[in-house]
C-alpha cells in the first residue's frame, strides 16, 4: 500500500500517488479481517490492520463486532496506533481501553499530542485515570490532569499546548535559528505566535511570512494583529468554531484569564467539533442525543426510551382533545377518517420552519436583529400554504365524501393548523434560545404538540359547530 | 476598533488584542446601520461597514432589510470588499451584484483567489457572466470560465488555482530563494507540492518542514508522500471533506485526467462544505430544499409546497387505510380517539433510526460491512421499546375507556407498528443510498408512509378483528 511506502527517491520517473483512493475504509478491508479473525490467524490480522492509517484502523475496529473488535486488539497489542484512539466512538474507545489494559494506554497517551491525550484520558473514569497517571512521567501527568480540569466542549480542552512563542525582541532569523534548533516543537505547524514579556500573545505569523521576510528583519514587524483571534480557555467550542468559520483561520491562541498564551488550536480540531456541532443538531431533531451505531442494545433504548416516552404524552394530549368531540366523530364517521390529514400538514409544515430555525441559529444568521422580519414571513409562508393546500384538500374531501360541507371545514382547519404551524415553527425555537435552552433538542416536541392539539381541535370543532 | 490598526510597534506595552470579542455581528452593529440608513446619512453607514470584517460585513448586509440593503450597498459602492460577496447567502448575493452594477463586480472578482472568484463567477447568468468576461484581462477571464466548467460540488469547482509547486530537482535553498522572489504566490500558504517533469505531484512539504530543513539538502528528501492525498477535479466534495476529515489534511492536491498538479484545496474551503453538507441532510430530513431566510416568501412558499404535496398525498393514503374500516369507527368512537397515538409513536420511533442511520451513511460510519448487525440490532431495539410502551399504552388505554380489550387491542398494534418503524428507519435510507437516491431527501416520506399506514391498519385491523 502506498501509504507505507519511504519517501520517494529523487526521479523524475517515480511513481506518484494515484487520485481517488483510500476517501474512506472499503467494505472489502473489514471482510478481509473478518476473514482472518475468523481463520484465527492472528498475523494476517495484524498485518491487515497496520497497512491502515489511524482514522481507518478505528473505523475498522468500529466495523467489527464485539468479538471479533477484541481478537483484532489483541494482534494489535502494543503496535495499535496511539492516534487510533482518538477517532475511535467513545463506545468503541472505552471497550478497546479495557482490551489494551493500562500498561499499553499509558504508552499510548504518552505517544500523541496533548489535545489528542486529554481527549482521551478525559473519558476515563477515576480509577483508570489514576492507573493511567502511575505510569507516565511527571511532566506529562500535569499536562493530562490540567487539560482534564477544563470542561468538554471549551477552547482549554481543545487546544494543543504545543504551541510557537516566539519573543517580541526577535528577528527573523533569530526565529529561523529556533526553530532548525528546537527540539520540542510540534510536528508540523503553520503559524507562529509573537508574544510579549508577560507572554501575552501580540500577532500571528504565517510561516510563509517567515520564509518570505529577510533574515535581520524585527519579527515584529511582520505579524498579522488583524487575523489573530485570541480565545480564552473557557470559551465555547461552537463560538470557536464560528470564528474560524467567519474567518477563515487557520489557527487561533487561547490564553488563560491573565491573557498569557497558553495553547493553540488548529483547524483540523474545528472539522471535528463543526461535525459534532451539526451532528448534535441534525440528531436532537430527530430525537436521538448521540450516535448509538455502535452502543449496545440495552443502551440504545434506554438513551430512546425518554423521547417515546415525551411523544407519548404529547399523544395522549392530542387524543384528550379528541376525546372532547366524541359526538361528532360518531355521528360522522369520514371526520375520523379526514382529522389525522390536518394534523399531520400541520406537522410537516412546522418542522420545515423549525429546521431553517435551528440551523439559522446555530449558524447565527438568525438573531434579535432579524428576528421580527423572519417571523412576519414564516406567517405569510404559512397562509399561503394554508389557502392553496385548504382548497386542493377541500376539494378532495367533498369529492370523496360527497358533502361540500366537510371540504369547507377541513379546508377552514387547513388554514388555521398551517399558520399555527409557521407560528410555532419560528417562535418557539426563539423562545428556547432566549430561555437558553438548546432549540434542536426541545422544540419539535412543543411544535408537534402544537399541530396536534391545534389541527385536531379546529378540523373537529369546526365540524362540531357546522355539522351537528 | 482593533482590526484596524497597524501592525503592533514592538513594545513590550504593546496592547494585546483581546480575546472574545467578535466571534459574531452583534444585533447592536446592525441596529446602528439601520440607524444610519434611516437618517440618509450615507457617510456614517460606509464609515460603519467599512468597519467591519469582510464575513461580518456580508452577515449584516444580510441582517437588512431589502431596501435597507440597497442603501447600504450603494454607500459603499467600490469600497465593498470582495471578499464579501463569497460571505454572503446567494440569494443576497444575487440583490448585491445587481446593486453593483457589472464595473464594480468585475473589479471585486479580480481581486479575490481564483477558487472564490468562481463561486461567485458561476451563479451568474449567462449574459451577466459575459458582460463581466468583457470587463477583465485575458489570463484571468481564462481561469474564471474553466473554473465555471467543473461541476458545483466538485473539487475543481473548489480549488485554488494558485498553489506553489517546486521541480523535484531543486534544493530547500532554491525553494527558499524562489519563496522569496516569486511574485504571484498566493498571499498565505502552508503545504508545498514537488512535482516531476510531468508536472505530477510527488510530495508534499509542510512549511514547517522547509524552515527547519538545510539549504543544501534536496526538497524531495523532506516530502511527505504519506500524507499527500491527490483528488481529481471531478472528485465529489463530500468525498473531499472525508479525506480531510480523516487523515487531518491541511491541504490537497488536485489533479486533472493526466494528473497534473492544476490546484490545491485548502482546510478552510473544506470547512466551508462540511457546514454545506451537514446543513444538506439536516435540512432535507426537515423537508426544505434549502435556507430560505433570505429568500423572500413567493420562492419560500414555491421551495416547500412540493415536499407538503408530497406529505398531502402520504396522509390522503393514510386516510383511505383509515377508511376502509368506518364500520369499526363508527361503532366504537374510542377507536378514533386512539388511533393517532399509535401512528405517532411509530413515526417517532422511525425517526430515530432514520436519523442515526442518515448520518451513519452521510459519515461513511454506517457500510455494506455493517449493515447486517445494525439491522437486526435495530429490530431488537424496536421490539423492546414496542413491548414497553405496549404495556404503558394498554394500560392507560384499559383504564380510560375501562376495557380491557381495547388496552389488548393497542398493545398489539404498538409492538407491530415499533418493530415496522425500527425496520423501515434503516432499511428505507440503506435501500436509497443503494439506489444512489440522497437518503437524506426522500427517506421521511416513505418512513411517514409505513409507519401511518401500518399504525393505523395493525390498530383499526385488530379492533375489526376481536371487537365486532
Amino acid at each position: 500500500m502506498s501509504q507505507q511506502e519511504p519517501p520517494a527517491p529523487a526521479s523524475a520517473d517515480t511513481p506518484v500517488p494515484e487520485a481517488e483512493e483510500g476517501y474512506a475504509l472499503s467494505p472489502e478491508e473489514v471482510y478481509a479481517v473478518e476473514e482472518a479473525v475468523e481463520a484465527q490467524d492472528r498475523d494476517a490480522v495484524r498485518r491487515k490492520l497496520l497497512e491502515l492509517y489511524p482514522a481507518d484502523q478505528a473505523a475498522l475496529l468500529e466495523a467489527l463486532s464485539h468479538a471479533d473488535r477484541a481478537a483484532a486488539v489483541q494482534a494489535l497489542g502494543p503496535d495499535i496506533h496511539p492516534e487510533t484512539l482518538t477517532h475511535l466512538d467513545s463506545a468503541v474507545r472505552e471497550e478497546v481501553i479495557e482490551l489494551l489494559g493500562p500498561d499499553l494506554l499509558a504508552r499510548a497517551l504518552s505517544q500523541l499530542d496533548s489535545d489528542d491525550a486529554v481527549l482521551v484520558f478525559a473519558d476515563l473514569d477515576d480509577e483508570a485515570q489514576s492507573r493511567i497517571l502511575a505510569r507516565l512521567p511527571q511532566a506529562y501527568r500535569r499536562l493530562l490532569v490540567e487539560g482534564a480540569t477544563f470542561e468538554e466542549g471549551t477552547a482549554g480542552r481543545l487546544m494543543q499546548r504545543e504551541v510557537v512563542a516566539i519573543p517580541s525582541a526577535w528577528t527573523v532569523g533569530e526565529t529561523i535559528d529556533f526553530m532548525r534548533s528546537a527540539e520540542n516543537l510540534p510536528d508540523d505547524f503553520y503559524d507562529l505566535y509573537v508574544v510579549n514579556p508577560k507572554h501575552r500573545p501580540m500577532g500571528m505569523v504565517p510561516l510563509s511570512r517567515v520564509l518570505r521576510a529577510r533574515r535581520p528583519q524585527k519579527i515584529v514587524e511582520i505579524i498579522d494583529v488583524e487575523r489573530m483571534k485570541p480565545v480564552t480557555v473557557t470559551t465555547d467550542q461552537a463560538d470557536v468554531a464560528n470564528l474560524f468559520r467567519r474567518y477563515g483561520l487557520v489557527s487561533a491562541p487561547v490564553v488563560d484569564d491573565a491573557g498569557r498564551l497558553v495553547g493553540v488550536i488548529t483547524v483540523d480540531d474545528v472539522v471535528d467539533v463543526i461535525d459534532e456541532e451539526a451532528e448534535d443538531d441534525l440528531l436532537k431533531l430527530g430525537g436521538v442525543t448521540e450516535t448509538d451505531l455502535y452502543r449496545d442494545v440495552l443502551e440504545t433504548t434506554r438513551a430512546r426510551l425518554p423521547w417515546l416516552a415525551v411523544n407519548l404524552l404529547t399523544a395522549i394530549l392530542a387524543s384528550v382533545v379528541i376525546g372532547f368531540f366524541e359526538d361528532a366523530l360518531a355521528a360522522v364517521v369520514a371526520l375520523a377518517v379526514l382529522m389525522p390529514i390536518v394534523a399531520s400538514m400541520g406537522g410537516n409544515a412546522g418542522t420545515q420552519t423549525l429546521t431553517i430555525a435551528v440551523r439559522g441559529l446555530a449558524m447565527k444568521d438568525l438573531t434579535a436583529a432579524n428576528a421580527k422580519r423572519i417571523v412576519g414571513k414564516e406567517l405569510i409562508v404559512g397562509l399561503v400554504n394554508g389557502l392553496v393546500f385548504a382548497v386542493v384538500m377541500g376539494g378532495i374531501a367533498w369529492l370523496w365524501f360527497e358533502r361540500p360541507e366537510i371540504g369547507l371545514i377541513i379546508g377552514a382547519a387547513m388554514v388555521i393548523n398551517l399558520v399555527a404551524a409557521a407560528l410555532s415553527g419560528i417562535v418557539i425555537p426563539l423562545t428556547l434560545e432566549r430561555l437558553k435552552v438548546d432549540p434542536a433538542v426541545a422544540s419539535s416536541v412543543f411544535l408537534t404538540t402544537v399541530t396536534d392539539v391545534v389541527g385536531f381541535f379546529a378540523f373537529l370543532g369546526l365540524a362540531t359547530l357546522f355539522l351537528l
